[in-house]
């Protein structure tokens, strides 16, 4: 324990954004205007798959209002998005390959004047052959769509493919006194975030460019947009506004949306806005990958496992994106938080012709966790255990290896979560309840899900060169402290933790502590503000920052005879003589996580800095004659290491069960050769106040880890990954059969329902 | 000399904002707008001097374009503009002290809204007696007009008296074979920066505030505007936006135009713009200090002078803003750049009911080099001897003792500077025509005229603590570097010499480096952008920001098996494995200068880190009959150590020759019972392009300041200190008579034809 742990760390300390908010006056991206500005709106493919023929703007450059049309032709730099791959065009130059694929963009004196052009501006196109189911993708005469060879790592429309090997897999089930399987599919889900995309670019001095937008990952904006742009990135730099949520949907998408405003402001040297429809928001940006998982596992009859096999296979849409990011993070969670001697996973990520899937919350290990907890389940039901002692006795322990054969060397408190969680519903007295009340009910079925998760923290083992935050901080003349940090606040709360950090350590108050809006050009790059990371890394990055400060004013005080004792009562004493003695007053802080490490070859390796861990129990209440879930009871106990502020840490928590439950319950886009049937959200369900428990019990166990900020580790993306797994088990329980594909909707519960009867 | 001296110093590269500038595209203050923004107008005294009875909002505020009446009573802090002393009311309380006080603020819809309004609103007022003479003002039966005790450091109307008493001032004389005296005096003169004041303050989150503004010195405003609004420093951030000229105008007022925009943002909760009409500027913002000044010259026959006596008095206005500072410099530039053994000065700055006098170029000294050369000139008649030969004969050289005692250890090329300068116009064969020339004419006379000028760079010893300044830079991904300063580009060229100083170090091109927006958030407070202290400042913290981000390259780079001669050419694989494995590229650079000191008692003291110098010749051509003098040629030689960029040092030498021009021959404020008679730039004559010598010669010597920026010193206040008094010298020659009051328009001119004939 830090020993000036005494006043803001696990305080539940307010916003300081939360009065802007609620008065209306926080300045969302569309809040903002620029003289001279200009509005843009895109030219999008109508077809999954396509040619381009011809494109005629003459007619559209005729109105008056319309200041330009911007083609590929126009690009000064690379044709590209740039994210991991650079295989997606900023603006399609021959062929399309999803349904609202970037062609051309309109920039016009008005919004509806740029949209009304968009709408007149004639493309030709000749459809092409569609794929648009990932195993058909696979097969031999499937039309192959990848843009680049470098894109399809495996070929043909395998994005990629990749592997863990742990332990002898033959081995464990031969060791095993049985076996279970199944498969499990999961769809789409969208990041349904308050504001849409939007961002605006304006040329500044000395042929520089700045861009604001809605955006979880600025750096990656500043450049994608250098890239596009042709410009060294010292000439671009990138303001991340007020976020109105994000939930990952706006890791990689501003880059393309942002690289698009900013081509239009480059052509016309004048700023220009673009902010999404929202239809064209729900139709055109990634979502989360649809998943088709195969599982077995093997286990002894006391419940020990010996072994896990998974085949996954996403559906990455026409480019890559974060694709191999969001696939390896299925393969390195796979078998859970579970110690597991014998696993095997085979990932894959294939190109279709549908829009590019990328980063939401959970981030390819949703796809997973249902399926892992399901054969939990169904293990617990072959063997005759209770649902939550199978997994107890399964559970990672300080000293376990995970399924990468990372050592746990502290801060697992996984077992401890799922022991709250089970007092806390008082679990052996719940299920008799539940009992109870099936037995009094016919068309009412009640059941109770448990789901045990770990998440690694950060980017680990696959992008290692993006952990790291920078800050900067200086003293002001009259003892306030002004900092900039480079990761986001997008509602989760970030500034609030990042501020008490800096306070604690310094020993002032959070009021006098202010944080620059994000603009990529006041710190140095501080990776995305994804994967939990914030808290940890730029909260280190603060941390360090606090400590060199305080540092200096400590050394300060000793030379003008104050006691370090005296220094909170005598601190503007010393602010005001660094000043009055040219004393440098601005530290930058540095934070990168130890290393972490990747074998490709067999998937093994120390893949993450530090994992999180959640225990989540739901009870359900099933209409059996109208196939409706009721959430009845809600319990979320987290190790996300010390709490920072338990206040923000419940909010995630409460969001993220929302989220999950909508995962579990309502949320589904179908599609059809390629074309989402969706019109923005009028027709995509999602859960309301009144589809999540109000009653929802939220605990911590606090695993404090070492080597984080006061102990913390992450907590944003945990509350999902855990809550739609313990719906699914409580509906399964509830109507009596596994559960195995998503929604758990009314045609969900239909088909479960017979099932159900089926095996009766 | 600096072993790496060899590509960038010294280049007459081109600036990175001509290119905006000359387009158009540059975004001044009022280029700018902010949705939801109000315009704002200041309600101003009509009075020099009144008490407040009534002020009657209640119509005004009916007026629907209306949102909002500021006045004192809305202040949330404390009711002063800070500057030095905090005499000066924000908005008048009970009584008004100068005609354009402002008593209070209406911020409406739209500009002329508020104008309207502002006319609208009924203020009655009761005058009171005026004083509008600095010495009637000293006198024991004139009423008392300062604001506060503080600001009278004399008592009464005196705001400050200084004294610098070096040697033995009556030996001094005793010593001398000849003593000349007289009597000077210099009136207004306005910046007439080509962009009027403005600001625009705008709230952001978490009850911070943004100021945006045309300005000079961004952490003045910074506490300012803290101060006003009772916030702590850092709720408050200040972006400096394009400058369009500022001459000192811009180092106190926007202090009081950003006060008063962000008071009515503060309270209406919304951004405001206030830009000030040229009129309004012209009438009430602080212009250079009308002076009268009595010398008395003791001297040797053979012109080495032994005594020099010197009596000041600055008419300051109502306020103190910057009065101690300028009434400083005069005090210690009054012996000039010359061995005076025995100096003797008495130095006054006095309160009358006139706009408080501030910053401008020169700051204090023009007032009193215009007598010192005027005595040399007159020693010279007197003694018979060449007036070049006399100045040489008492220049400062190295090892020298200044008028404060301070020892000049080197860089003291002004002896050069004379050399060079006479050599160019070739002196003695140059008077010789002249003599021809007026030989041949009865209505037309030449003169040549000749000035030596001493200018501490940097503030010195009365704000030591102002002498300091911050950097922050940091190595982007792909080899660019972004840095920050806090000294201000406002039409000098200070961006361009930074970017070659950082550049030349780290050893890339300047169009890989990019400097952000000036912003009180990014850098530590840099002091103000004045003095000449840009380069020197901001120079040396961009240095020591390169040197240490050189240093880590050099160290990534030896990591890498790069040797230091491979670094320019495998630059960018450096900057990637930066990036790749997490290593800061973040630093920040510091800078301050060798301590200086100030004794108030006897005025001694190391006051300056080092001094630039310079000798101007000027040859004009008086017309007898209509009085009008043309320049015919002009010749400037500097010493400001290394010259970092040659095209920018010649143009800040040509700028300020004009600005001196006119402040010699035609620049002029008249004024009456404390109200200036002057109808913005229409009554105020200035220098066109047809007033200057189109063949003006520039040349540098450059005596190398070891502890400047590659040898820099400053530059910028230096040419117009020397150029009005080269132009007086020629004039008075022209004529016969010794000039003695500025300007010499046709009417001074005849005065002084009057007092030649007298004489002859």
């Amino acid at each position: 324990m830090n020993e000036k742990r005494t006043t803001l760390i696990g305080a539940g300390l307010p916003r300081p954004d939360a009065v802007d908010k609620v008065r209306g006056e926080a300045k969302y991206v569309d809040d903002l205007a620029f003289p001279g500005m200009l509005h843009g709106w895109v030219v999008r493919s109508p077809h999954p798959h396509a040619k381009i023929l011809k494109l005629s703007m003459a007619e559209v450059l005729d109105d008056p209002d319309v200041e330009c049309v911007v083609t590929h032709a126009d690009i000064p730099g690379d044709n590209v998005v740039h994210v991991i791959y650079d295989d997606q065009p900023a603006l399609a130059e021959t062929v399309v390959r999803y349904v609202g694929e970037p062609v051309a963009l309109v920039a016009a004196t008005s919004r509806r004047a740029a949209k009304a052009a968009a709408e007149r501006l004639q493309v030709d196109y000749e459809p092409l052959a569609v794929v648009s189911d990932p195993e058909d993708a696979l097969k031999p005469d499937s039309p192959v769509i990848v843009s680049t060879e470098e894109a399809a790592e495996g070929g043909g429309n395998l994005f990629n493919t990749m592997v863990l090997r742990k332990g002898d897999i033959d081995r464990g089930f031969a060791d095993a006194d049985v076996v279970i399987e199944g498969e499990y599919e999961t769809g789409y889900q969208e990041h349904a975030y308050i504001e849409p995309q939007g961002a605006i670019a304006v040329p500044e001095d000395a042929g520089s460019l700045a861009v604001y937008g809605s955006m979880q990952c600025p750096f990656y904006v500043q450049r994608a947009v250098s890239k596009a742009l042709g410009l060294p990135m010292s000439k671009v730099r990138v303001i991340q506004t007020t976020t109105g949520g994000a939930f990952g949907g706006k890791e990689d998408v501003p880059s393309l949306i942002c690289t698009l405003a900013a081509l239009m402001a480059w052509k016309v040297r004048r700023p220009v806005k673009l902010v999404l429809d929202r239809g064209e928001d729900v139709l055109t940006t990634s979502k989360r990958h649809p998943a088709r998982v195969r599982y077995r596992t093997g286990a002894k009859a006391d419940g020990t496992i010996t072994a896990i096999d998974v085949d996954v296979i996403l559906n990455a849409g026409a480019y890559q994106t974060l694709s191999s990011a969001v696939l390896w993070r299925s393969l390195c969670t796979a078998s859970g938080p579970y110690c597991v001697p014998n696993v095997s996973v085979d990932a894959k990520s294939v190109a279709t012709n549908t829009v590019p899937n990328g980063a939401f919350r959970g981030f390819g290990s949703p796809q997973v966790i249902f399926p892992h907890e399901a054969q939990m389940d169904q293990l617990a039901v072959e063997l005759g255990l209770d649902r939550a002692e199978i997994r107890r006795r399964n559970l990672l322990q300080v000293g376990d290896l995970t399924a990468t054969e990372q050592r746990l060397p502290d801060s697992v408190g996984v077992a401890e979560s799922l022991e709250r969680a089970t007092e806390m519903v008082d679990w052996s007295a719940r299920l008799a309840s539940i009992d109870a009340f099936n037995a009094e009910h016919d068309s009412l079925a009640r059941g109770l899900g448990i789901s045990c998760v770990i998440y690694g923290v950060g980017l680990g083992g696959k992008a290692p060169f993006l952990d790291k935050a920078g800050v900067t901080m200086k003293l002001e003349a009259d003892g306030s402290v002004s900092a900039a940090v480079g990761t986001v606040e997008m509602g989760q709360g970030l500034t609030t933790t990042l501020l008490q950090i800096a306070a604690e350590e310094l020993g002032i108050s959070i009021d006098r502590l202010q944080l620059a809006p994000v603009d990529t050009s006041r710190v140095p790059d501080s990776g995305p503000t994804v994967a939990s990371r914030g808290t940890m890394m730029s909260g280190l990055a603060i941390l360090d920052a606090a400590k060199k400060l305080r540092a200096r004013i400590e050394s300060v005080a000793a030379d003008h005879g104050i006691s370090v004792e005296d220094i909170p009562s005598r601190w503007d004493e010393i602010a005001s003589a660094f000043w009055l003695n040219n004393l440098d007053p601005a530290v930058e802080g540095w934070a990168r996580t130890e290393p972490v490490s990747w074998d490709p070859e067999t998937g093994l390796g120390d893949v993450y800095p530090v994992y999180a861990y959640a225990t989540h129990i739901a009870e359900v209440e099933v209409d059996l004659v109208t196939g409706e879930s009721d959430l009845i009871d809600f319990v979320a106990v987290h190790d996300s290491g010390t709490i920072l502020n338990r206040t923000l840490a419940t909010g995630q928590v409460q969001g993220g069960v929302a989220q999950g439950v909508g995962f579990a319950l309502m949320e589904e886009i179908p599609q059809r050769d390629g074309v989402l049937i969706v019109n923005g959200l009028t027709t995509y369900r999602l859960p309301t106040i009144r589809d999540v428990a109000l009653n929802m019990g939220v605990d911590f166990v606090e695993a404090e880890f070492p080597a984080g900020p006061f102990g913390a580790k992450g907590i944003g993306e945990v509350p999902l990954m855990a809550a739609h797994a313990a719906v699914a088990g409580a509906v399964s329980q509830a109507v009596g059969a596994q559960a195995t594909r998503y929604p758990l909707d009314p045609d969900g519960v239909a088909g479960l329902l017979r099932q159900s009867e089926a095996s009766v």
